[in-house]
């Protein structure tokens, strides 16, 4: 057996930002050799951020990135950082180019590099490449055909990306066949409510596959609506579970492993099969092995791991939104937000989330009450934002909306619906008249229910630049806001969100006496349907085999297909469940598709 | 020899509607039928609709798809049309599914079928799946791995779909490995300029290849960002074109084919090779025989075949755009359009557009002047409404602004940008207001050039359902409008657009005196580094390489870069370019990637 020390860099990158990614790099493999560390892991694509969709497209951008890899090798090397191997993803060209109708130009491949003392002593790329729900790989890269192994200290260190763990066959194959102690994994992958239950079990099935402990990295932070847990963890071989990162914050994960010694030299014959080798995937792959230290190190006494608790449902979804919005604004060049605060559940968590990410003092909250207005409503509005401190101001519509009304008496008038959207709009041109003057980035407040069901007004309450509860159903929506009051409680805090907020029946306050539940069901009810309907793709038939009533499942899969335009024009927000909208359903606007018409499907 | 006459029908389908659908592949199987044809051939997922997007993950879809096909074959044998065959494109499931991570859910797949005396005579898939550019295949379809070859009259015919013919090896190849007389494309490909030409050289390049004559279906019309421009056409196995389509119309190509007789009975190892057959592309394909008719047709006379004019391409480009436009209103079910009129020129072409599109009963022109408007825009406006006969009307802002100056005045009221981008929100809120009264759906006037640079409002010029000339250069404005107008003085019409609106120097007219070329480089340049920098992805060192001012240069993709999240904000529009904003390029909104920091690259 032979000792390592290795470190998992958790980190936060920036999607274009080769300088700053380097610079993290940097900074956290020197905090790694602080601990002693003889390897450090980064996540996926860590050099360019991820996922860079179209960027990768230009080659200017992939030779850039090709560039600043060979940089960081020296710099490294310069600072004293030469003996420690690290591991990080990044974009090049494929080594073999192939171009081709229906190849991605200029041959972009998600690669992952071993950097030793200053140089690049490995590369490879993604075998698998994950093509469904967010991800578009086949657009974007060549598939990689090379297993590659470094041996470091005597261990035999194998290198996979992301997806190659998800699919059957392909480099765990490899990798059980040419024999490693180590197994590394370098991830790009975006969280959802209950997915780290599957990581886990899908980490120990491949470590006993491979019969090598396995250590997985991932990205943490949030990149235009994704949001990346991180939750990195190290397995062994038996898929036991010897070190877990904390979800939501960069940190570095450092575990002392004994592994087995490799056999032979570390390249050659004798020391195992070059390839090509069956993956087992109906494709071969090369194996291209290089020592970076032949020999192990002297023994020393294992430091014990640690294993981060996961928080509960709630704490992680309200984790998830909080760092999706703060990454957004900050990562955006935003230094403050603006929003309407109605008085209403939604608007009431979106400032909550919102002071959570940024302090008190970014947090611009507006009250823009119409005739329609409760007095209650403006009374929560302001205690909220006492209670959070907010920087809240009030600004009446009826003279504005008003104008519009004469503007257009000639032509007949407003009326109904029309009247309604006008006041959302005259508060949406506001917001952002605010936000074109003071340069702060409105923040819309549309749960996914609404955006569902399209029970918004375009322009109106849609308009802005992040959408921070956009794929949470309003049920949970009012789950969280009840979290976050039980967490204030058992921290002696005042609850932010005044109770009566959380309590009062969700009415959107545009005409006399008006109620969301007016015109759709009940939330409870809407929000089971949804998730069947919406995130399991169920047909008409199944969802009434599922027990939903069918004139429910009628109307909701009517207000459904009918919104699929409206939604597109919402802004972008974090994504945390199995399909939210937008990159995860990709539906035509120009539509006669009814569900409803097809019961027998 | 064996003779057969075939009709190519190119049709305007639209998504979802298999009734619909069905119904036409029914009344143009009968005019097939009137003229005596033995085949006829519809385009790519015809009955479905193209592209149906993540639709196709839906089980209920694919299995509706599916029955409607059966019902489709007995309904054309009730109808009389059971001796024809008809060749038609649907959706179905993998006969052999294998689900797995990474293939799409429920196995869909790109499917034609050969409709023959009452049933589904023949049925195979796409083999290569495009994901580039528009197309996301390896998403949604599981790539077919047999070609069919059903005898008709004594004729062997192979059945492809599109991408078949773009890429290497596949069922081409195998055409000429079990040797056909008939080859046929169904194809769903969308236009852009200059692209016929590429597509004539191809079908002459495969013919070749296959030893065949070949048959390329397209279909017609828009769908959603897609305007598909028919162009059907027949060439010999020499590459000869024998028969064109006119494009952007719905018709039916008649053409009487004299093709080498198939060999042995259809069937059986006389025949040829029942595969696997090496596709050159690294697969192998089966080969599935049917026969229909196995004995060759009493001689006739043929008919001549009609070869289509193309139009040149303004009258190409204009006809994308009409047919877009009007097909994205008339399939989303607006009878009406509503659209600002300012008197410049983009507005006065989007008016004509709509007015050649859809009749100028339906289209509502409103003009709405501020403190800035010129008194020359407005007589341009309403001298561009009063020759086209639209619904004019006028309704000035002024009043509504100043209601929004005065309801912000004690927040420190708005300057610059903030002011002027408040007259176009003022504009958008009430066209939106008409559109929701009365039922229009607003069309936005935004030209490439604009979108490009973010040259415009959000929720102001950009608010609306649908942007006709989204992929229009500012360049080709101009250029369009000089067409339609010497169109109209070569028949003798009066100019639709006052040649005044054409000459002038272009101005937003949201400041005093405020011309487009204080904030942007003068057109012909900006949007000849637009075409470097967007269509062909070109680094800063390539632009500047190819002739471009260095510092335009960085002022373009400044633009550019920055741009990204307000594009998104806009509403579909026709594609029209070999790279439009949108499906065609992906790109995060949050990026610190900029491209003039890396000109090494």
């Amino acid at each position: 057996m032979a000792q390592l020390r290795i470190a998992l860099a958790q980190v936060d990158t920036t999607v274009g930002d080769l300088d700053g990614n380097a610079e993290l790099v940097s900074s956290w493999t020197k905090q790694a050799l602080a601990r002693s560390a003889h390897l450090v892991v980064f996540g996926e694509m860590t050099l360019t951020g991820y996922p860079a969709e179209d960027l990768v497209l230009r080659r200017s951008f992939v030779a850039a990135s090709a560039a600043a890899l060979e940089r960081l090798a020296v710099r490294l090397a310069e600072e004293g950082a030469g003996e420690i191997a690290v591991v990080v993803g990044y974009l090049d060209a494929s080594p073999t180019p192939a171009p081709a109708v229906g190849r991605p130009a200029g041959e972009p491949q998600n690669c992952v590099a071993v950097l030793w003392q200053g140089r690049v002593a490995a590369r490879s790329a993604k075998h698998h490449l994950p093509n469904y729900g967010v991800f578009d790989e086949f657009r974007y890269f060549v598939p990689g055909t090379t297993f590659p192994v470094f041996r470091l200290h005597g261990v035999d260190v194998g290198l996979t990306v992301c997806e190659d763990l998800w699919q059957e066959g392909g480099p765990v194959a490899v990798a059980r066949e040419v024999g490693v102690g180590l197994l590394l994994c370098i991830n790009g992958s975006p969280y959802e409510q209950g997915k780290s239950y599957h990581r886990d079990e899908l980490c120990a099935r491949r470590a006993r596959e491979a019969g090598a402990t396995l250590a997985y990295v991932n990205l943490v932070g949030g990149q235009d609506e994704l949001v990346f847990d991180g939750d990195s963890l190290v397995v062994d071989a038996g898929g036991e579970v010897l070190a877990r990162a904390p979800v939501f914050a960069e940190t570095l994960l450092t575990v002392d492993l004994d592994l087995p010694e490799g056999a032979g030299t570390g390249v050659g014959p004798e020391t195992g099969p070059d390839g090509p080798v069956d993956a087992g995937d109906g494709t071969t792959m090369a194996v291209s092995r290089v020592v970076l230290a032949a020999d192990p190190l002297p023994a020393w006494e294992p430091r014990p791991a640690t294993v981060a608790d996961r928080p509960d449902p709630a704490g992680e979804l309200y984790a998830a939104v909080v760092t999706g919005t703060r990454d957004y604004v900050r990562k955006n060049g935003f230094r403050s937000v603006a929003l309407g605060l109605s008085g209403g559940i939604d608007s009431a968590l979106v400032a909550t989330i919102a002071v959570d990410a940024l302090g008190p003092d970014a947090v611009h909250t507006v009250a823009m009450p119409s005739a329609h207005s409760s007095q209650g409503s403006l009374d929560d509005a302001a205690e909220l934002a006492r209670r959070q401190r907010t920087r809240h101001s009030v600004v009446p519509i009826e003279p504005t909306v008003a104008a519009f009304h004469a503007a257009l008496a000639a032509a007949g008038g407003l009326h109904g619906l029309a009247a309604e959207n006008l006041q959302a709009r005259v508060r949406g041109t506001l917001l952002m008249a605010l936000s074109n003057e003071h340069g702060h980035l409105v923040l819309t407040t549309g749960n996914k229910s609404e955006l569902a069901t399209g029970f918004s007004t375009l322009y109106g309450d849609s308009a802005g630049g992040f959408a921070p509860i956009k794929d949470v159903s309003k049920t949970n929506v009012w789950a969280l806001a009840r979290w976050r009051n039980a967490r204030a409680v058992a921290r002696g805090e005042v609850p932010p969100i005044p109770e009566e907020i959380i309590v009062k029946p969700p009415s959107a306050e545009l005409a006399p006496g008006q109620l969301d539940s007016d015109r759709l069901p009940d939330y409870s009810v809407l929000d089971a349907v949804l998730d069947d309907y919406v995130s399991h793709d169920l047909g008409r038939a199944e969802l009434t085999a599922a027990g939903h009533a069918p004139e429910t499942v009628d109307r909701v899969i009517r207000l459904v297909d009918l919104a699929e335009y409206k939604r597109r024009q919402n802004p972008p927000g974090p994504k945390v469940t199995s399909k939210a909208f937008g990159r995860d359903r990709r539906l035509p606007i120009t539509s006669r598709w009814r569900e409803r018409d097809h019961s027998a499907g």
